[in-house]
């Protein structure tokens, strides 16, 4: 495992320095250096779960046959694509939610020099993703199929940051415009295609399926990235910021968490009125007051009834199908993610 | 041509709508409301010069044939693609460049609660493009190249963006760091691929044609595009901003324009010392000292000259093309811009 992600890097280096020698631009140094730090520090800083999880899912597909380093760098490849697709879409992500700190460091937009640019830097990383594509898939016979996938991903995470960015102007205006089935569709848009579906179907791509055939595969990860950010949310209010690297704003920025929508539910009328009061203020008055109501509404203990409850459900859609293969690349998924704390 | 440009507007109708209830989307109605209006407030808005074009040079490729309904929505829809990732363009530009007026209406992202969302809504724009291809276009011989064109065209864009933000860093240390050269990439990478070649690049697709053997067409429009560049820069200074739609703020932003460029060339070590005191200031008294200088130094005449010689230039170039229809198209081309007033 050790290995693998240091194959994994091994990669990005190339990828990387492909990157800074596109003939399609001509670069200068000025240019070259700014792409080159702006990737190191955007690009490789994360977990790497979802690059990582192309590799660990195509290799599961084949059944334990070993993959040769062909393979391994194709889907190291797609692995990266994503990890750059999501650099792209956090970076945009901080300037939007005026973030201050991403993966124990200041945010892109925040560094001395960067400031706005950062946006240019965000359609750069998009951009570098049909690049990577183009030079290493051009002539695979999944090439437009993989296109097509990384568009429709895309499509639907920027429609999901649409109605989580949307909501929240509303929700100012009216908190209970916030509801679960609100909440429910901004996660599955803004996060699970990206983070649970679309290295899945890379795998599958590269193994020749075809991913019309695989509609109940995308249904359990969409399901299975709607547990993901309700976690995110959690953690959000409830993590050690020291290990998820940031420190949550969800109350602050009136964000349509998970949190505040089941609090909204177990609230009774004088409780609801303390969260129109304080919901969404920047003072730590009001933030506190709110975390005092959610530890009054003992929404831990309610967090942990739902995540105990997914992770069954997930299990058994899991073992509803009818391959071993792909009930195994689930699983895997499912593991690495039930109980997290960052 | 007031009825291409009606049944052009009509395209556009029927793509919104089509985006309005793309199946890959669950729209609520607050989410519909949202993208109409910020494509009505983007997209339809400009010249749509790039947009026409795609049609107009499709008609010219096929020397003079009719073409029939189904032609002309195909040819509409890749010109709207250009516009729309010229809208795109524009929405993160402005964030960048902190502007206020878009032809004629303040930016997006300065009205009254879209701000920083700008930034996602320009975003969505270009996932539409992809969207527009897959629905219209998923069928054709040639989708994955179009596929691949937009791909490397917008890559080319914002490798033009980033070195023309970066060159500003660089430039407000050292004015005399703005050359010819570097303007002209910067030119040619952030304005002439999408602006020029990508229309004619469209309509060579749809014609059939394999753009590999267009690569001296595509150096012509890169040529008219940079031409195209330099008269934005003198219109930014010299021109109406009732009749561009925008007030020109290069002076303020310390832009590395061809005027700052050809003043630091003519300039004498007098002038040149008012340049470097004056420029890239927003104080109203520091922006008419620079514009003293350039009328003392004479640039409309200058610039004049070499628009003159820029139009000689490319009508022997064309000329040259052994294609009648080819240099049709070109010439074309070059007539809508030259001289242009805005
Ligand atoms: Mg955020
Ligand atoms: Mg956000
Ligand atoms: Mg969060
Ligand atoms: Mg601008
Ligand atoms: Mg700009
Ligand atoms: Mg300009």
């Amino acid at each position: 495992m050790a290995d693998l992600k240091s194959t994994f890097l091994n990669v990005y280096s190339v990828l990387k320095s492909e990157l800074l020698h596109d003939p399609a631009f001509e670069f200068s140094d000025d240019a070259r250096n700014w792409v080159d730090r702006m990737l190191d520090y955007n690009v490789p800083g994360g977990k790497l779960n979802r690059g990582l999880s192309v590799i660990d899912s195509y290799r599961l597909l084949k059944e334990g046959q070993a993959l040769n380093d062909d393979e391994i760098f194709h889907a190291s490849a797609l692995g990266w694509c994503i990890e750059w697709l999501q650099a792209y879409f956090l970076v945009l992500d901080d300037i939007m939610d005026n973030s201050h700190t991403r993966r124990g460091q200041p945010c892109w937009f925040r560094v001395p020099k960067v400031g706005m640019i950062a946006a240019n830097d965000g359609v750069l990383l998009r951009n570098h993703i049909p690049r990577i594509l183009k030079k290493h898939f051009r002539g695979k016979p999944y090439y437009v199929d993989l296109l097509d996938l990384f568009n429709e991903v895309e499509f639907q995470t920027a429609s999901g940051q649409m109605i989580d960015l949307i909501t929240t102007l509303e929700g100012e205006k009216d908190l209970s415009k916030y509801t679960l089935t609100l909440h429910r569709r901004i996660v599955q848009y803004k996060t699970a295609y990206y983070s649970f579906y679309l290295p899945v179907a890379c795998a599958l791509l590269m193994a020749g399926e075809d991913l019309d055939n695989h509609v109940d595969v995308k249904n359990i990860l969409v399901e299975m990235g709607t547990y993901f950010q309700v976690q995110d949310d959690y953690l959000d209010c409830f993590g050690d910021p020291q290990t998820i690297g940031k420190i949550g704003t969800d109350i602050e920025d009136f964000k349509c968490s998970w949190l505040v929508v089941k609090a909204l539910e177990l609230s009774n009328e004088q409780q609801k009125k303390v969260l129109h009061e304080n919901y969404g203020k920047a003072d730590p008055e009001n933030v506190a007051k709110v975390k005092a109501l959610y530890n009054e509404l003992n929404l831990q203990a309610v967090f942990e009834e739902y995540e105990n409850g997914s992770y069954a459900k997930l299990v058994s859609s899991i073992e509803a199908h009818p391959s071993k293969a792909v009930q195994a690349v689930l699983k895997s998924f499912l593991a690495k993610i039930y109980k997290r704390q960052k």
